[in-house]
């Protein structure tokens, strides 16, 4: 019989749909990453073809060596094709009576996370994933400096259904000058929780899935990763920080490392038995302001894109998830 | 330069990139509708293959014709595979704490819209698309009355990246025993909006496209087909009855008829000049008991899915979208 959850963070519903039922190995698919060779002439982000992005923001380097050149292993540059531009006037445009916009002014750019063309986090070595991982942290807390944001979305696409066709290892970084409705949404959820409980709502939902052991993939002395009770897809997985932190940029050196360890064990999990899946991820983290609460706590959302977005999940925002998460973990557990 | 603009009905923001603009042409793609059979042995929706279904709920079928045999021209059954069942205890699951849980029921239809394997709404005369909304109208008002469910959800999945591998024409309907989270955040907005101004958001939103007329696409007597000003996706277009109400139950059978003519050219347009694009489309509604309200306002989101929801999407629930309504109703509206 099917089942109807509620995400005890957010209050949305899913349907975990058992008559429709899929075992792993139904989302197997082939890779076609390892035909793709490890530089690539045309690609602006390989080693040799600096001048083609926008000039870099940042850079992991090799002593010696200029911007805009090699001998990086890891680079920020500005998106060429930007959803937000860096300049203009801040705040609400005034020529719309009933409709309401704003200048488009934040600040995207993209991580270049490795020379290699070829390859992504499930085939990295660790050492260059923690990189990464520091990068991240680096740039939330540059960005988190200019008064102009108020929030910063750091994300991931891989494959072509996950948004890109780019095949060259990257992330994403956005800085919006608003806090979208959905992290508000969020916000308002864990704020009542914590009203009613005085505990922060995740890490009650840490504490309670540990206490199950039914949906936990891997567990650290600093993290824990799982699929969480109301996942909307398969393979859904959260990693999240067991000390309280509300936001990403909070985060020791130490435990960014610690971090990058358990994504490196989950997408090398991926990668090899679920095939080199398209994905996303994603860092969900307090709003600038809010770095401090004690009600928020930022975690990584992995999400497989082994099924499609249908019109019931546009229309409802109700998600059909053909796997139960805890048939999921057990897969997933397995050797990572 | 972007923009970022606010859907006066969810208050939702989304990014219109400017600057990875893409023009109409842009997004054509061959459709591979044509190469299929107009009647395929295999397919459960077709002519003669009635007992692979489970039996109908209900049918348009010529005269002397027996349930489950040839002679239909709209056909109801239940989903094989159905995400929600019809029997079971309603009612939240108490075996789990801080888990909440229900069990799955619910009702779970799929509208076999025509006999011909290869049509699709972009292709059908018109007559039978008139069909296809009094079934709909027919199932809605049926659903209705079951006192377990709260809310129906009537959408089409057209193609691959819109998550149906069918190409036998068909919608599906899932009735709910809870109003999703995404519905509920939908109509509070509308009540603020009604006590703040003594009006309907969706009545002034359809005036304001009206005076400003540059995102309408098709105006009827009774309907008016427009690109949202906050379009998350290109080409995002909704069919509204000028009429206000709250529900599609209520509709006429004439204003179902005019509605039907309105999604045909819609619908044609698309097919021909989009090149046959993978699509979604909604029915939203108010849930049922509330079918009588001045606040809330039924309306058709038709969701075409050229681009891919990646990250920043799942993360922000903020849309990046390369096409302004404005140059998408430009386009839509010639020939329409």
């Amino acid at each position: 019989m099917p089942e109807l959850r509620q995400d005890p963070t957010t209050k949305q519903w899913v349907i975990i749909a058992t008559e429709r039922a899929k075992r792993p190995e139904d989302y197997s698919r082939g890779s076609e990453r390892k035909e793709h060779p490890e530089y690539s002439e045309d690609c602006p982000f390989c080693p040799g073809n600096e001048s083609i992005t926008p000039p870099e923001e940042f850079a992991y380097r090799m002593k010696g060596t200029k911007p805009n050149t090699k001998g990086w292993w890891v680079r920020v540059v500005p998106n060429k094709f930007a959803a937000l531009v860096p300049n203009g006037h801040l705040g609400r445009k005034r020529e719309n009576g009933f409709f309401r916009s704003m200048y488009g002014v934040g600040k995207h750019e993209v991580v270049i996370e490795y020379p290699v063309h070829n390859a992504t986090v499930g085939t990295m070595e660790i050492g260059q994933i923690e990189e990464i991982a520091l990068v991240y942290r680096d740039r939330f807390n540059q960005l988190s400096q200019d008064p102009r944001f108020q929030f910063v979305t750091i994300f991931r696409n891989h494959g072509r259904l996950a948004g890109t066709s780019l095949i060259h290892p990257h992330s994403q970084i956005i800085a919006t000058p608003i806090v979208p409705l959905h992290i508000r949404h969020r916000m308002a959820e864990a704020v009542r929780y914590y009203d009613d409980n005085g505990e922060c709502v995740f890490c009650r939902m840490l504490a309670e899935e540990l206490k199950a052991q039914k949906r936990v993939v891997l567990e650290t002395e600093t993290f824990v990763a799982f699929e969480p009770y109301a996942s909307s897809v398969p393979f859904e997985t959260w990693i999240m920080p067991k000390k309280h932190a509300a936001t990403y940029g909070n985060i020791s050196i130490d435990d960014a490392k610690n971090f990058a360890q358990v994504l490196s064990r989950i997408m090398k999990k991926m990668y090899t038995d679920l095939d080199d899946p398209d994905y996303n991820y994603m860092i969900h983290t307090a709003p600038f302001k809010d770095a401090g609460e004690n009600w928020y706590h930022w975690f990584v959302q992995i999400v497989p894109r082994l099924t499609m977005i249908a019109g019931f999940e546009l229309g409802s925002r109700v998600f059909i998830n053909t796997t139960p998460p805890e048939e999921a973990a057990e897969f997933l557990k397995q050797g990572v």
